[in-house]
């Protein structure tokens, strides 16, 4: 659906290497600014530049609800979806301190939450909703391929205009009731794993409703045969409308090399679908929290992720990416103002 | 030689209960922001008020050289401490540029480098060198006891200097060729391990080298007798005139009810030595990075200290503090910022 390109197959070898000793000769032993240096690497290649900069950084907030709350799987009420919305276009989230902290501008999309924004007027509100939140997919598939579909191509262009307004480096939120559960059965059934290896506390279920939830994914994936089944499938049977938009929105962000920043658990069972459909994808993005939510470790490791943070968050609303950006930043600003060795005078290693 | 009480003895339980509401009554699941929240009640509790915020943050770099380094010990030359000092003051270090990221207060002191900077005028610089570097440990002790103590009155010095500016938060970095070798000694005879156990590869030497370094590591603790030794004791044997002063700054900090922020090995190692010091220090500290040094991650449990980051960094200069100080605003900007439930009209858990 997309065309997506190793960033590697865009550049010469050339420019490889000499992106390699501009980090390598800056004043500092070499490797020793870690994870930054890879990060510093990845961002110049993929703007294909030794001064790469952030331009206009985004958080999208894709909102919906999940027919599979019925099954008492969250701690949480449904209408919660809804009241959060409300308060991130309110500026009370987390999300707002931490992208006002930052400079990030902020969308918030209604991808299906089961509530009428029709009077809510705010630029920085995209109300689209594929439906008022997906059937329970305990009884029916999440959504129609139809609907999945949309929702994948709302989000693609909801990216293509953050793009044309310049925008290089983004990352995608959620919120919405019971969309780990969701998102645990993603993996299981692309990860050929167990619901009681997926599922975890969410917002903060007891062992009890953990165990429910993973019977809940079992039970899912045995009636549709969801290990034979292809990404798109998985998606549309057990997916959210919010996840769905996600996928899209990460593809198109690869298809235009921008930085595509990745969240908690659910924005990361979004990028495993994307990386199942495109194999290229993944060198797109940057992981930024690994998640208190307990499968979340297996899942990056499937994906071979190294997330930049690891502070026992578990929120969502795209809360890890925003607190992550500043490291971001110190990535690019060591790679275009620190000094190298030869313009400080500094002698290397004997 | 300080003045240190525990914070919670300062204030009621009343306020530790209204603190700690403040933080749970955020419309978020409780505990779901992790590590920013312990961090937000820590600096609540500091600043005794339930709206605390960052004044003047400061990070000071303490340098110095190390007659250990005639053993051969670090992939660098020494003349490097001197050359990084003049690279610092031109700002063209990683620390210059991370610092200027987050608009925090640079300051760089010559400890006692094997250098004349008597010529340099700058503002940001404190030339108060003991000696023009370390004894070598391996042939008699570092410093003198009237050195140490010269330290770690210089240090405490600096620090109330920055208090009287208003600052309320500070790190404290170092540069001196061969220190890990130092930190590492400190540690062993501490924690009572052995010279292998605290060696590391430090800014990248090789695994011979890394013996090398641990037997000069046993040889001192057993010509000293330094696992019967007084950590002040230990500090004068094997230490290093920054290590001295970051102890002393740390202590001071503490007194003053700042925040303390400790950067990698080297750094940990000075706080290691102030917690012998003083019962409560370490209450005082927020560790920000856990360095590739091999021995740092022992370092931090033997403190039950749980850092901010882990980038796989192994730099000094106080690095590992200035990336991870934007996520110690981010705790405070949702502690002062979010809103509650109630403000939001959001339901809580059912």
């Amino acid at each position: 659906m997309f065309n997506i390109t190793a960033p590697l197959d865009k550049v010469t070898s050339q420019f490889v290497n000499t992106l390699q000793d501009k980090i390598d000769l800056k004043t500092k032993p070499q490797g020793s600014l870690g994870l930054l240096e890879s990060i510093a690497f990845k961002v110049g290649l993929l703007q294909q530049t030794l001064e790469p900069v952030f331009i206009e950084p985004s958080v999208i907030i894709f909102a919906a609800d999940h027919g599979v709350a019925d099954q008492g799987v969250s701690l949480f009420p449904q209408v919660v979806t809804e009241q959060m919305v409300l308060n991130f276009l309110q500026g009370g989230a987390a999300i707002n301190c931490f992208s006002k902290q930052h400079g990030i501008n902020l969308k918030i999309v209604n991808a299906g939450v089961k509530a009428n924004f029709d009077n809510i007027h705010n630029e920085n509100f995209v109300n689209s909703p594929i439906a008022l939140g997906t059937e329970n997919f305990a009884e029916q598939p999440a959504m129609t391929k139809e609907q999945c579909v949309a929702a994948i191509n709302k989000g693609a262009d909801i990216v293509k205009q953050q793009h044309q307004l310049g925008c290089n480096v983004i990352g995608f939120g959620e919120m919405g009731i019971a969309n780990t559960t969701s998102a645990a059965a993603i993996m299981a059934a692309i990860l050929n794993l167990t619901g009681q290896e997926c599922a975890g506390k969410g917002t903060g279920i007891d062992q009890q409703t953990v165990s429910l939830k993973a019977q809940v994914i079992d039970d899912a994936i045995a009636k549709y045969q969801l290990t034979e089944a292809d990404p798109l499938t998985i998606l549309q049977t057990v997916g959210g409308f919010e996840i769905a938009m996600m996928v899209g929105a990460m593809l198109k962000a690869a298809e235009l090399s921008m930085l595509v920043l990745v969240d908690g658990f659910i924005a990361s069972s979004a990028a495993l679908v994307a990386s199942e459909m495109h194999d290229d994808f993944l060198q797109y993005t940057q992981f930024c929290h690994q998640s208190d939510e307990q499968a979340h470790q297996l899942l990056l490791t499937s994906m071979s992720a190294t997330p930049i943070l690891k502070l026992g968050m578990r929120l969502g609303e795209g809360s890890g990416v925003a607190v992550a950006y500043p490291l971001l930043v110190s990535a690019l600003t060591f790679l275009n103002e620190m000094a190298s060795f030869a313009d400080a005078g500094v002698s290397d290693s004997q």
